[in-house]
Parts: structure tokens; C-alpha cells; sequence
């Protein structure tokens, strides 16, 4: 095969594309068997790449809370968007308090009792904890409390549960739909002092720690023993593992390393009611009863407060490439992407995408150059592998049947610090550069991987020219796509257009209305587009089972139907 | 590096080397980069080895039921192994029956208006699925069901659940604690029916089919695709998904691929009343609510009836290669398995062991040949990969380092279909040949990896003299034992030197005491040793909320102390 036959060959693409430090097809000689990478550079390009990451992703750095009005993403505490009836509440508003206790000084002087020191009250000092970061959606919780140990956890929750006190449990508050901060005037219960690492089995791979632990923290620290934790994330500088796990977090490794379902080993879970349930586990097989901590994982800490957490970990790869390509039609991508899992195979370890309205706004908002020619759809692929040689020829084999075959029309193929920094921001910064285009609508679906552009299409044609964008982009590896309309300004009209349009598109595919983000306080109400009622009706029993007076995250996950 | 400068070049093992048809030298110069493995060849030897791997490992053709005695592996319906106290009964014996209804006239009219056909009351006809497949425990059930609707699954349940009627559900009848068949006289509810494969998306790898598929079958629907099933275990001739799913069975890809937790991504359920619960996503991602799914995968039929079950599916790698090796102590062999995580990395798919006691029982019952010299320990490792080449060379590489650090003292590499069936024989027959060597008492234990031998060697130095054999084989991959006693008849006064020692042992280690079998009738009572109180009164009460009236698979899985 001729590499230099491939279909973006015509001269004016030719031009700008000669332009660029390091083409496609430069780099596809520089993948060849003849000049492989050598060890040693690919390694410090690799370790390279993984700080580059962690900094770029980053959402707290990238949006400081002080920059997001209270209204930009389209919610607010106890009056969400309403749609086209302003005199019926939204089904993504807050419900009234429930009928909880309230704080009294008898409480406070038993907190402080057993939290000397760590049992704040102050506003200013609260005020961080009661807003979402994206300051979407507000409590007003008057205690934050601090526990170390678990058994602290276990006198709190018993305390609160025979007092009737409803209790938020807290992480890094870097959840998207509100569900780690407080509604009303819960207990605040932070696990930023749950923050050591208990044990690492450098065997097995097999890290233990509480469940405050920074993920970025467990990153480095792993990342000095040749390991690496198995799921990646934008908020990784602030986010907690016990918060992962309670919203079963997926990331940037999903594809490569599988859901935490299947990577967490054992979870210690205090109850509502203060029993310490310790499935704390650190065996990769276990099949005596029911596997309790799966409950846990993903029920957004309405069942249970993990205090901590053991997670196998794969080995650091000493080889990672990343490529941007582009491509004509979804169909195309579709096809890039099953050529690379047949090529890449076990090195393939993301592949996303985003259209060519994101990187209009990229270019607008951001500023930042395509650094390929045009095309109405870009892929990021990165692989991970054992043997920088060997990855370097399975990529240049990939990209050469890719153009070939005119799946992909244009290319480039990072492999300095600066490039892989530059490639990847072109997908992570999309979620910036909708912020400065206007008032976005979020929506966060997982369809059949076939289907998920299809929705983009509906529903631009839907909407005909009553938004401002309509952008499309996510994790084509997990069918898990990010599709986000703007408006100059908040739209009550165009929200009743597209709500529940997309919610009824997406369960027509038997999609998912939450692939990653959970459901919290905002999509609570929704649930029942993607799950039957029998199946929502046993979540809610379940829920009854293990917290009767229903204080942990109330208002949170569950339909409001169901209190 | 010379790899000829290995530890094992002493004249006397050298010239046994010489004497083999393709020894680790050879197979290092074939592996060479000189002289990689040609695409075509190592595709046949890759799908031949498949091929021969399913023949081998059928559990029914190795030990057909009529060969193996009631009492052979150590427990019986109603009266189990007892210890030395014999007016006792010992905790793997079945309980008493519990007061649910017996069949009656008007029962069976039911059935065979719902079922005509397929209800099953001719006693011969019944025998096979009223004993296990090692003749170990025998129920005594009047009528086998044969629905092939999951509607037909909820009319029965339904009706049984209104009668009290008890129900055992059977899917391939495989499982090796007792699981999968009745204990008295239980409705049996066989899957073998429900045996249509709904759908599969080659693009994303996803099946969906109903729950009585045998495994092979879904391999070979698969193979013929490009994609395989993320699990693959000895019994794949016989048994269903839907049992799979269940029993979370482990088997020999989990150490790729993962556990059932992460692979099965939709469940469709009946519960105990009858009630369809439909989790049947077809999504790698869906944070709607609490994974209801998860609670099933495990339980043993004891929550619910599994219908349908979607799963996410590999590609099928086109290079597989197997090596054979001997290592000198177990920490060397803990050297090993660390040296090939790094360096075979993402193509590592099997990481297995046995003992010389097992090579000693392989030489003696089944005179099979020891393929390299004389070792205390010796390893099965393949790779799976999507380069032939690139395969080849990583395990060249890997197989120098070995070598030269004197990790490994002998070794053989597997390209051709014989020799491949030949080394994985030396591990998967071992239960064969120990079925030969006498009563077995057999313990599948799970623990941290670098602890698992030392299980074998603290039984051996505890019996002393007292038992024939002592022999360790298992998953090091996956930290699972194989742990298994010999004796030249059924022998009270060993098995009470045995247990509890060997279930506190494991507790000691924070082990399980079942890996992967699961509990059933045999193991239910000892669950306490890898399981605190509080966690098992969890999971009595999720019993109770889905199963009132217990009717589903009752004496298994969870202890008599909670009925």
C-alpha cells in the first residue's frame, strides 16, 4: 500500500497541510519499522504526556468557581428550568424540604465533641461547601463536619440517624448534577480528611485507601511504582475516590480498563444507621454471597458513606501515542473506529470525537488552530502499550489502511510533550469554549455507538434556527455522547423544545438520559426514561431497606414519586 | 543479554532439553525477531488451540456422571462430610426440608396447560437434572420445567410464589458446590430452552441472547464474527450464560478480561413473585439509579431467575501463544509473573500454576509426560495479542529475561496446535488426574497473591504424614487456589485436620474461601470465614425484600443461621 495515495492529497489541502511541524504522513514515516521510537524518548513523551494531562483536565482550574454565574448551566437550587410553563415546577427543581430535624446547640456541642476542631460552622468557611462548582445549585447547610476515621463516620451517622438529622455526604464536589452538595439545611459530611493510602500490593496491583483520597494523589503515587490508577478525569486534582466510586465515575481510561463494577475489589461502607459494613476486600475473585459493594458503587451516597476503597491497578504503560484525524462522515469515523479495534487491538486506549461546530467554537472562543485541515467530524485516538516499537508500528499500519481506504482524510500524530498537550486540548477544552458561546444546555447520553451522532442531526433539525450551537462530542469508544445546545441567553422557549424531545429520542434507542454523570438532584426526575418502573420501584425499596428514614442525600438519585 | 548463559545448562538437564521437540532455546531463536512467526500459521495454531482448548476442557466428556461415585468428592445430599463427630451434622449437610408446599394433581395441570410438552414428570427423564454432574448431591424433585419464554419464567414464579411452592433454577447443571439442583423437592426450572441469541453489534461487540445459550455456542456464534466472550471456562460445552452470570463464574480469561461484574452490562430478571425486571441494557455506560443488575450477578438463583443477559464481547486476538515453565521456588514464580506484566503486558491472557505434586499425579494416573525437566513449580502462560510479530517479540524478550535472571530453569514454547493442546493438558487435566489418586477433598480459595502457596505448604507441614497428596494448582493471575487433599478412602479423623484449619487459615489472610465456585448447598455455612455478621444479615435482608417467602433456590448460598 502506498501511503502517499490517500485521499487528502488534493493541492489546496496539500498546502496547509505541508504547513504543519508534524503531518500525518510525516509522521507516519517517523512510525515506520525503519525508524521506530527509541525507549527512552517515548518514555519521557509518555510521562510527559500524563503531566500535560493532569493539568489540562483539570475543571477546577479551567472554570474557578467565580467565573460561572449561578444560572449558566441552566439550574438552580429550588427552581430549576421550567419549561414553558413557569407555573408548574421543573422536573429538575427542588422538591420542599422534607421533614428532618433541624440543627440545635445540642447537636453542635456533640459534634464538636467528637470532631474537636473539625466540626465547622462559620458561613464563609461553609460557603464552598454548600455550592456545586459549577455554583448551579446552592444548599444551606449551618455544619460541615471533618471526620478521619471511620468510626467517626459511624458516631456521626448514628448521631443524625436517631435524631432524624439528613446528612450530604461529600467528596471533591466536583459532580455535574448536583448531588454533592446540600438541598436544604443538611449535615455537611466531607471525606477531605479520609486521605490516607492504607496499603499497596505492588504483586497484585491492588491499592487500598480512604475514601477522601485526592484521585491525582493516588495517580502519582502509583505512577512512582509503575502502576496507574484505572480511571482518569477531568477533575482529577479535586475529585475524591470514595466520590468516584459513589457516582461510578468513568473518565478517559473507561474503554480501555472497563467500569468501576469491575475494577473496584472492596468497598468499607458506614449505613445510615452507623453499622460499619466492611466488604473491604482486596482479592480479584470472591464469590461468597451477594456482592454487596456493588449497591454502593454509583448510588450517589443515598445507601452509604464509603470511608474507603480498594481498586486494582493496571500497570503504567511505557508507551502512549495520541492522533487527531479527521473524517468526512460519522460513517466513517464509525468505520476508523472498528479498523482500530481490529489494528490497535490491546494498545487502543481512547477514541474520541468531536464535530466541526466544536471546533468552530474552539477556534472562536479559544482561539485555538485546527491542527488538521477542515473536515465536519475529528477523532482522538490514544494508544497505550509495552513497547514503544511495537506501538509505533501497529499505529503506522492503522493510519496507512486509514487513509488508504478514505476513512480519514487528514491527520497528525503527536509525539513531543507540547503536540500531545495541543491535540489533546482540542477535545478537553471543548466543555470551556461552550461556556463562552452562551447559555448551555447539558446533556450527558449513552446510546448504541452506531446511533449517537444520529441524535446531533434530530435534533439540530428539530430545532431548526432557535439555538445559537448545536455540538456534538464524547466517548465514541463507550457510546457516550456530550451533546450541548447554547443560547444567547437563557430560553424557556427553546428548553420546551428540546426537553423532553432529547429524553424521548434517547429512550426510543433505549439510550441512557445519564451515561456518566449521574442523576443528583437535577435528572432525578428523569429516571424513569431509561429504567422501567418495577425497576425503579425495587431501587426504591432497596433504598428503604438500608436507610428507613431516608437521611442519606435525600432528595437525590430517587423520583420524587417514590418519597 | 546471552541467553544461553541460563541456569539450566548443566549437562544432565541439558541433554533432556535436547531431547524435546521444540525446547525454550529453540523457541527463543524461533521467536527471534529474526525469524517472527508468519501471520497465516500462527492464525491456525490460534484458532486450533481454541479449538482444542474447548475439546479438553469439556467437564462432561473428562468425567461422565456414570463414572464417579456418590461419595467421591467428600458430601452427599442430606449428610455431608461430619467430621470427627458423627452425631453432629456437619455444616455443608442439607437442612431439613422447609415447610413450602409439595407438588399436587392440580399443580402439574397447570404447568402442562402453560408447558405442554415440557413438563417433565418421567423419573428417568428427571434423574439428570436431580443429581449434579458429580454425582455428589442428589434432590428428589417430582417435576422439571421447560419454559422457553421469560413470560413463561413469570407465569411459573408467579404461581409457585402464590403456592409456596419451591423452585431450584438449572441452567447447565455444572457448578461444583451443589448449587444447581434441588435439595429436596423443589420445582426444577431449567433454562436449557431459552436458547436464542437476540442480537449482536458488531460494531460494538455487544450480544444480547437469552439465558439458556450454552457458552460454546455463544464462542462459536462469535468466532465466526471476529469477537469471543470475555469468559471461558471447562465446562463451556454444557453450561449456560444465564448460570454463568449467576454463579459469576471466573475461568481462564478473567485475568483479561475481567469479572462478570464489569463484562455484563444488562441483566433481564423474574423475581420470586413473577415480576419481569427489565435491566436488559445494551450500554457500556448508564448512571440511572442503583445497578440493580449487579445484585443478580452471583446470587446463585436465590434473588431471581436470570432470562436474558447482554454482555460485552473482545475481539478475537489473531496471535495466541503458550509457554511452559519451570521455576525452582515460588517466589521465583512470583518474579515471573511480575516480569511478564511488564513486559508482556497487554498480550498476557493466562497466568497459571501447578506443583510438582500435580506433575507427579499427571506422570502417574494419566502418564503424561513432564515436557521440560524436573521443577518444584511450573507455569502455563499465554498471550493473546493482535500482531503475530509484535507477540512473538515480546515473549522473545521476555523468555531472555526470564532466563538470564534465573527466574525460569526450564522451559518450552507451544506454536503448534499438539503442542499447545499438549502444555494447557498439563494444567487442565490436574483435577483429572487427582479423581485417580483417591477421595478428594477439594478447596478453591482465593488470597493475595503472594500468600497463595503458602496455604499448600502449612496444610502439608499441619497433616504431616496423614494425607496421600497435598497438591497446589490454580490462577495466579487472579490470587486463586486450587487446593487439593487426597486420601485413599473418605477419612473423618483427615477431613477434621483438614477444616476448619484450612477455612481459618484463609480467614487469617483475609482470603475467601470460595474464589469462584460460589457457596450453594456444600459451602453455604461457612460463608462467616470471608464474610462479617453484619454483611451477611445484609444480605438475609435483601433475600427477604426480593424472595418473601424464600421460594427461590432455598438451603443455598446463605447460611442456616438466617432462615
Amino acid at each position: 500500500m502506498n501511503v502517499y495515495a490517500c485521499s487528502c492529497s488534493s493541492p489546496p489541502v496539500m498546502a496547509r497541510f505541508l504547513q504543519r511541524s508534524l503531518s500525518l504522513r510525516t509522521a507516519l514515516r517517523h512510525l515506520s519499522p525503519q525508524r521506530t521510537f527509541s525507549s527512552s524518548s517515548s518514555s519521557s513523551s509518555s510521562s510527559s504526556a500524563a503531566a500535560v494531562r493532569r493539568s489540562s483536565l483539570d475543571l477546577h482550574s479551567l472554570f474557578p468557581p467565580s467565573t460561572v454565574s449561578s444560572w449558566q448551566f441552566g439550574v438552580c437550587c429550588r427552581k430549576l428550568h421550567s419549561g414553558t410553563d413557569v407555573s408548574r415546577p421543573s422536573p429538575a427543581a427542588a422538591p420542599d424540604r422534607l421533614p428532618f430535624s433541624s440543627i440545635t446547640q445540642e447537636d453542635l456541642t456533640f459534634f464538636r465533641e467528637i470532631l474537636p476542631g473539625r466540626t465547622i460552622t462559620d458561613p464563609d468557611l461553609l460557603e464552598s461547601s454548600n455550592v456545586d462548582w459549577l455554583k448551579s445549585v446552592r444548599g444551606s447547610s449551618e455544619v460541615l463536619l471533618r471526620p478521619q476515621t471511620t468510626e467517626e463516620v459511624s458516631q456521626i451517622l448514628k448521631y443524625c440517624n436517631s435524631r432524624s438529622l439528613a446528612v450530604s455526604p461529600q467528596g471533591g464536589n466536583t459532580g455535574l448534577v448536583g448531588g454533592s452538595v446540600p438541598v436544604h439545611d443538611e449535615v455537611i459530611l466531607s471525606t477531605a480528611l479520609m486521605n490516607n493510602i492504607t496499603t499497596f500490593d505492588s504483586i497484585s496491583g491492588i491499592l487500598t485507601c480512604q475514601a477522601g483520597c485526592v484521585l491525582e494523589n493516588l495517580s502519582l503515587y502509583l505512577e512512582d511504582r509503575d502502576y496507574i490508577m484505572p480511571l482518569d478525569l477531568g477533575a482529577k486534582g479535586s475529585c475524591h475516590i470514595g466520590g468516584n466510586v459513589a457516582t461510578n465515575a468513568g473518565g478517559l481510561r473507561l474503554l480501555r480498563y472497563g467500569s468501576l463494577h469491575g475494577t473496584v475489589l472492596g468497598l468499607e461502607v458506614v449505613l445510615a444507621d452507623g453499622r460499619v459494613l466492611d466488604c473491604l476486600a482486596t482479592l480479584r475473585k470472591d464469590n461468597t454471597g451477594y456482592d454487596l459493594k456493588q449497591l454502593f458503587i454509583g448510588s450517589e451516597g443515598t445507601l452509604g458513606v464509603i470511608t474507603a476503597v480498594s481498586i486494582l491497578c493496571p500497570r503504567k504503560p511505557p508507551s502512549v501515542n495520541v492522533v487527531f484525524l479527521g473524517c468526512e462522515t460519522f460513517e466513517q469515523l464509525l468505520k476508523t473506529f472498528q479498523l482500530s479495534r481490529g489494528m490497535l487491538g490491546e494498545i487502543l486506549s481512547a477514541f474520541e470525537f468531536l464535530d466541526s461546530e466544536c471546533m468552530r467554537l474552539l477556534n472562536t472562543h479559544l482561539k485555538l488552530p485546527n491542527p488538521i485541515s477542515d473536515c465536519p467530524f475529528y477523532v482522538v485516538i490514544e494508544t497505550s502499550g509495552s513497547d514503544p516499537t511495537h506501538d509505533g508500528e501497529k499505529l503506522h499500519n492503522f493510519l496507512e489502511k486509514a487513509m488508504t481506504s478514505s476513512m480519514v482524510t487528514d491527520g497528525t500524530v503527536a509525539t513531543e510533550d507540547s503536540k500531545i498537550k495541543a491535540l489533546w486540548s482540542m477535545r478537553e477544552r471543548v466543555t470551556e469554549a461552550l461556556t463562552h458561546d452562551g447559555f448551555n444546555y447539558k446533556y450527558d447520553i449513552s446510546l448504541p455507538v452506531e446511533r449517537i451522532y444520529q441524535l446531533v442531526t434530530d435534533m439540530r433539525e428539530h430545532l431548526g434556527g432557535r439555538a445559537k450551537s448545536v455540538v456534538g462530542y464524547g466517548h465514541v469508544g463507550d457510546g457516550n455522547l456530550h451533546l450541548n445546545i447554547t443560547s444567547p441567553a437563557k430560553d424557556p422557549a427553546l428548553l420546551a423544545s428540546i426537553e423532553p424531545f432529547v429524553y424521548e429520542w434517547t429512550a426510543r434507542c433505549h439510550g441512557s438520559i445519564s451515561a456518566e454523570h449521574g442523576l443528583g438532584l437535577k435528572k432525578r426526575n428523569y429516571i424513569y426514561y431509561s429504567k422501567p418502573r418495577p425497576a425503579v420501584a425495587l431501587m426504591g425499596d432497596i433504598k428503604t431497606l438500608l436507610d428507613p428514614k431516608g437521611i442519606l442525600n435525600p432528595y437525590k438519585t430517587l423520583p420524587d414519586d417514590l418519597k
